[in-house]
């Protein structure tokens, strides 16, 4: 057995590597195993090809210590994975009676056909793995100096199967999971080379990182170091790039103005242009999201930004759609057409097309205005395609009227992101 | 270089193999490439780790005419695929002035990072694979035998580049079927099972196909057989499916609504309840999207249903606001209140809560009015998690917008989803 904690998953299934199916067993195992301690050196898709199988399930086992092989235990001809492993650990395939019985159970009043014979064996010496949700059991045993545990295809028979037979086998086998450490943070309006170099600046004590750039925000991982290294470079990197833009744990632009506005027992009303809907749709991404959004508008036509939000059709033609009066006049529109306390407003240019000299595309007007209360608008200007200069507008608008239902002052907005 | 059309696709990224995020990449690039005639003989997903990408690579351009590395393009250290790709090709990183000036045009008045520059650089020798929606161009070139493809990870720039260039380059260096030798369809509210056995009850002359999930909508290839059995395998299967369901081509529910309101010369206003904004948000994903869609209301609360769209409370309470009567008060009030031809209206419970016996999680009603037309409204029952339920009841309701205001009836929604 190997000391270090290392593994390769193996999803087999020509229905991966043509496409047919996207395979979501890499990505579970993967999570579950790093959360074991261990390092997950590859995870790979193989077609049902017996030639490819045994390649790399020979490499796999050299490179790692456990090898979990996923699919390829049906009752059918190219399901390979008893074969293959048998053939690796150098045993024959053995009948086993009582997952015989088992399975006879599960097709009580059906036909047996005789290939479902194949799926009560196993290579010798091989543990079996109950399948309480399906017919094929999975197994364990060694292949030179790994341990291989082969798992059904399924999803509803695999998880529940790793859960309560293989994670007590891992812990039996390898010990508990590392004590390293990891803290969590969130970066908002933040470029990703941006962060890359705020972490290098701020790197001590030997702490690494990871990110994960998701649609609206970047979500990083320090890990390594003492965890006085790892709190200490987090607050390094939040008075470098502003606390408004980093945030300790794993959290998302809607679910913090969700939050504030809990804490401020506050709702929300919107008055979308540019994004056409899609502050709503992150705000009700959030299940009872009905305790703080209370409705918005959706003014994409200027006709609609007069009937819906009751703008002056002058006003509008004179100041332009993109505009601070435009868009203060929508925030203030939204608030008197509704009965919720905060109204946030955008108007931008999305592109590609509708940019000029003056007002380039990604120039977005976002004000928010709160009841009884003042209105502030800031102007941004943000690059990229529509689809980006969309979502940086959402972001941007759902982290200033945070700002504001928390009483707070928001970043400075002149910068380009 | 190798003769048979063979492939390898690589996927890098620490968060793949420690299960943060869902690699996709394979299951897309392995559609494409089986479409285009290769044999994809694995996917892998490989940390950060310089080590075990040098390996991978290596392994990966003997076992291939074709090696797909995606991801690890970025501007940050971990992003290895320059520097080990040179390496394997036995070549220097070169600074290229051209990609670097694209990139400083995407940053206008912002400060570039100096760690930017490395995402103008590519191997020597290897020509560059222009990126429409981010910084980071691709690139192309021969290690050993193999043709090796760099790709940077974002979906949204990697799947656009691979259509636009990396398709034309595999045609010109391995020949194979011709664009004209593939029939591209659309299936919309269908789910992948469902597909599939359509698609396997109506396969006739050797037609092999591929399928792709996206969020609204699963784009499907058919290829080999005559162009006669493709065609006759889309027929059976439209009819088979329902035409609403199945379109030629490559489309998607927004695009199929605004074809019909530029057609029908009819705009549109929507009321989304469960939905919070998203078909507005899809419907100007679509650059130009002034010319068909004039705004809408996000009415998450009964108040905002109430205020917005002049709903009469006591009708409201007595109904429940996910009721035929309610829907159809929604598409009739969103019109009442706006200028727009059409009116659509969703009201649903998205859950996890919120759910009875009577009116479980999925229930969603959707009505589309008419302007001097009539109101029809419809029951569906989807299922799934809170945001396939919103994602399902958009593209219904776009699709049923579409039939009417085509004069189409839309098909039976009694089944379910």
């Amino acid at each position: 057995m190997c000391e270090a904690r290392t593994a390769v998953i193996v999803s087999a299934g020509t229905e991966l590597t043509e496409g047919i199916i996207q395979d979501t067993h890499v990505r579970f195992l993967a999570s579950e195993l790093t959360a074991l301690g261990f390092a997950v050196l590859r995870g790979v898709q193989l077609p049902d090809d017996a030639a490819l199988f045994r390649d790399e399930l020979a490499r796999a086992s050299r490179d790692a210590c456990l090898v979990i092989v996923t699919g390829g235990l049906g009752p059918t001809t190219d399901d390979l994975s008893r074969e293959i492993i048998a053939e690796a650990a150098g045993t024959a395939l053995v009948f086993h009676p009582e997952a015989w019985e088992a399975l006879l159970a599960r097709f009580t009043g059906r036909k047996v056909s005789d290939t479902n014979r194949k799926q009560a064996m196993a290579p010798q010496g091989f543990p079996l793995i109950a399948n309480p949700n399906g017919t094929a059991p999975g197994f364990h045993g060694m292949v030179g100096s790994a341990l291989v545990v082969a798992l059904p295809g399924p999803p509803n028979e695999l998880r529940p199967m790793f859960s309560r037979s293989v994670v007590p086998l891992l812990r039996e086998r390898f010990g508990g999971p590392g004590e390293e450490d990891i803290l969590w943070g969130t970066a908002l309006m933040v470029p990703e080379s941006n962060l890359e170099e705020g972490l290098r600046k701020c790197m001590r004590g030997g702490v690494t990182w990871g990110t994960r750039v998701d649609e609206d925000r970047i979500v990083f991982s320090l890990r390594g170091g003492s965890a006085a290294d790892r709190e200490g470079l987090l607050r390094d990197l939040t008075s470098t790039l502003d606390a408004a833009r980093i945030r300790q744990g794993e959290t998302r632009p809607a679910l913090l103005l969700t939050e504030a506005l809990l804490h401020a027992h506050t709702t929300l009303v919107t008055a979308e242009s540019c994004t056409g809907g899609l502050i709503g749709k992150y705000m009700t991404d959030l299940a009872g999201s009905s305790r703080v959004f209370w409705g918005g508008n959706v003014v994409y036509s200027d006709e609609a930004k007069v009937r819906l939000l009751g703008l002056n059709p002058r006003a509008l033609q004179e100041h332009g759609a993109v505009s601070e009066h435009t868009a203060r006049a929508m925030a203030e529109g939204a608030l008197a057409m509704s009965a919720a306390d905060a109204g946030v407003a955008v108007t931008g240019i999305a592109g590609p097309d509708g940019g000029s000299h003056e007002k380039p595309v990604g120039t977005v007007w976002i004000a928010v205005a709160l009841r009884g209360g003042d209105c502030q608008a800031r102007l941004f200007t943000f690059s990229g395609s529509r689809d980006m200069i969309r979502r940086r507008t959402a972001v941007a608008a759902m982290l200033f009227a945070e700002a504001r239902v928390l009483g707070r002052e928001f970043l400075d907005s002149r910068a380009k992101w």
